[in-house]
């Protein structure tokens, strides 16, 4: 089993930095804060003796090579240490320190594996500073070019790769070096299934599929008191009208989409000028591509249509877009029977979240191991798992990577 | 008549004065460009050789002590030189430097009034930085009491008090000292009435109320990806429902209301986070003081409602509150009897827009005048209004000032 007392400590200690003055934890993708947390986790994986190597844009490796091992392609476990703005402290951390937890126990245990075992901290995995979410996997497999993402615009004006080499993990790797012959990833499920059901694993067989975009609308500002009703272009009024929209229309939705609008910025921002211009973000996701592409489709024809009828011009930007995606059976079913053969109850599920799985299944067999969020809350500093739950996920967790690590 | 070079000229210079990077003029009340904007004016109001006085809320008069008028109530000409953000140059400091010009006018054709005659800048009249409006002009006439409103915090935190010191414009005068015989302003009207139906003058016989509330929705911060629809304390969602609710009732009501949402801001504004908390304005306005009653109480009554709906609190703070007012109609009269006299077309109105002149009704008679705005825009860097139109406007304040002050 793994030192759960190490686990739980380091998840506290990496929990307390980036705290601002008032005790939020703010981490975000490449920040002064977020090198705080890479440092702490780089000093981890020294003291564990794994290889560290850092990649363009800035995913961190800890390596477990083994003289058996040498030449194989590596068991990779991963996630990310990167938190969204007054986060919780599970949220990607519980994986990443999961990952090297296992590889300590392990390597403690004597254990001999035919390959490296590897664990991953992935940059900018929420998405919230730069996006799209899940850039560092989506990069290590492929899916986009580093240098386009080192180009990102962050919400503060910010260029990552600037942000990257001033806080020192701009790294020498090639992404992608590592070519992993499986993936795991452990995380609190941030959902209120597991809870709800009083089940302990979740097997993740799969991931709903996610369609961010920046909406801007410009309308022309006047005066608050003076401006008929009727000769309004009134771009906060029409934002509302698209909130409700899509509101109304998740909730009516056959399939379990959800939407949210969750950054509005007007201007001028003033209290008796009409809003010349609204700009947001929708966060769209539905398990069935049918039913997201529907919803999208919907959405382009309403924005269409308010343009006219409020007299406003309104332009869409996709920032983030990935289809559903299915994770590996085998791995899957290892969880299953690893969680049965513990005495834990288990069921298979689907993710809401995106996770850096999703990426690196498309360049491995990949699967995903879920415990339970209290309240089925986060992106919240309410965010809880009990310890015994942590635990419990990360001997599963230990559990499958012997036996694929083998 | 008044030098129309000069009064034009002053209006450029003044609407150069707090331009930012972008040349976007934002003259916010007691900001470092407002102080800018008050150094000029004082300059000017020196030049003319006037008495320049400043009260404990910064308001500034430039008073025209005659030999034979002393001990009468003066006849005050005012407005406000503060702006919005992202403002035209005329809104308020066209009235001001009309005033001035007015008296300059009068020096110089050797007019001998029978009381003194002064021009007002009135601090923060477009409370977009301190609320309510009319502020300056609302403390003069009694209706706040200094120390309150000095203590005002704005939208950047700052405090009143202390930026009007920090900028030089915390006077020695106790407001209200100065008690008119009469209160003229002339503006330029800043909606469609008077360029849509072809007339040069207006002259304002009322004003409408206005209603001014700050709105806080705290919902509870969780993950756009999991979190189902139904189990949401959306912020932001139930933030456009009171957006469209207001509108669609503004939109339906027997009066001409209007409703705008001018100000916005999320917490924590992020792309994948639910918003914990929703903050916004509501501006509301009514010529039917019962109408406008009606809207609050229904506003009151929605959110009530809705906080049930969308599982979220909800708290409202009145930010300003003023009923209609009904201007003198002797010096109405006097202004449509002096632009016919000048051969100028003329109209009774109503002001869509709050003015000082509002306040300042409730201690001496009083009216306005309004000019053409073109396009019926304000608040608005394309607000405009010809020279010609101008300069009728300051011909007409000259000879309604001329008879009041005679
Ligand atoms: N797991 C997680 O919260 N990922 C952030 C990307 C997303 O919004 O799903
Ligand atoms: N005239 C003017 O724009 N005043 C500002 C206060 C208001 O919003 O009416």
């Amino acid at each position: 089993a793994i030192d759960a007392k190490r686990l739980l400590g380091r998840i506290r200690e990496l929990g307390a930095v980036g705290r601002d003055n008032d005790g939020r934890l703010i981490r975000l993708a490449a920040s002064d804060t977020d090198r705080q947390g890479r440092d702490l986790f780089v000093g981890w994986l020294n003291q564990a003796g794994l290889d560290v190597a850092i990649d363009r844009v800035g995913n961190i490796f800890g390596i477990w090579q083994s003289p058996d091992s040498a030449r194989q392609a590596p068991l990779l476990i991963g996630s990310h240490i990167d938190t969204v703005i007054d986060a919780g402290i599970y949220d990607g951390c519980y994986g990443v320190l999961a990952g090297l937890e296992v590889i300590e126990t392990l390597k403690a245990l004597g254990f001999s594996p035919s390959r490296p075992v590897a664990v991953a901290a992935f940059t900018n995995e929420e998405g919230v500073r730069y996006t799209p979410d899940m850039m560092g996997s989506l990069v290590h497999a492929g899916g986009a070019g580093a240098d386009a993402m080192l180009a990102a615009i962050g919400t503060d004006g910010s260029v990552l790769g600037q942000e990257l080499a001033r806080i020192g993990y701009a790294g020498d790797r090639e992404p992608g070096f590592l070519k992993p012959h499986a993936y795991l990833e452990l995380h609190i499920e941030q959902g209120p299934v597991l809870e709800r059901e009083g089940v302990p694993i979740g097997a993740v067989e799969n991931l709903q599929g996610i369609s961010w975009q920046r909406i801007t609308i410009d309308g022309a500002a006047n005066h608050a008191g003076t401006t008929p009703m009727s000769m309004r272009s009134d771009a906060g009024h029409a934002a509302a009208r698209v909130i409700t929209f899509l509101h109304d229309r998740a909730e009516a939705s056959n399939t379990p989409t959800v939407a949210t609008v969750g950054t509005m910025h007007f201007e001028p921002n003033a209290i008796n000028v009409i809003p010349s211009c609204a700009v947001f973000t929708i966060d769209l996701r539905d398990p069935d591509e049918q039913s997201l592409q529907a919803h999208e489709a919907a959405l382009a024809a309403y924005l269409e249509e308010l343009a006219v009828v409020e007299n406003v011009s309104i332009s869409a930007e996709q920032l983030a877009r990935f289809g559903p995606v299915l994770f590996d059976i085998g791995i899957v079913e290892r969880i299953e029977a690893a969680a049965k053969n513990r005495g834990l109850g288990v069921r298979r599920m689907t993710s809401g979240a995106g996770h850096d799985a999703q990426m690196m299944a498309r360049i491995a067999p990949a699967a995903m191991i879920f415990v339970p969020s209290a309240g089925g809350i986060s992106h919240s500093p309410r965010e809880h798992t009990e310890d015994a739950e942590l635990v419990a996920g990360a001997n599963i967790l230990l559990d499958v990577a012997t036996q694929l690590a083998k």
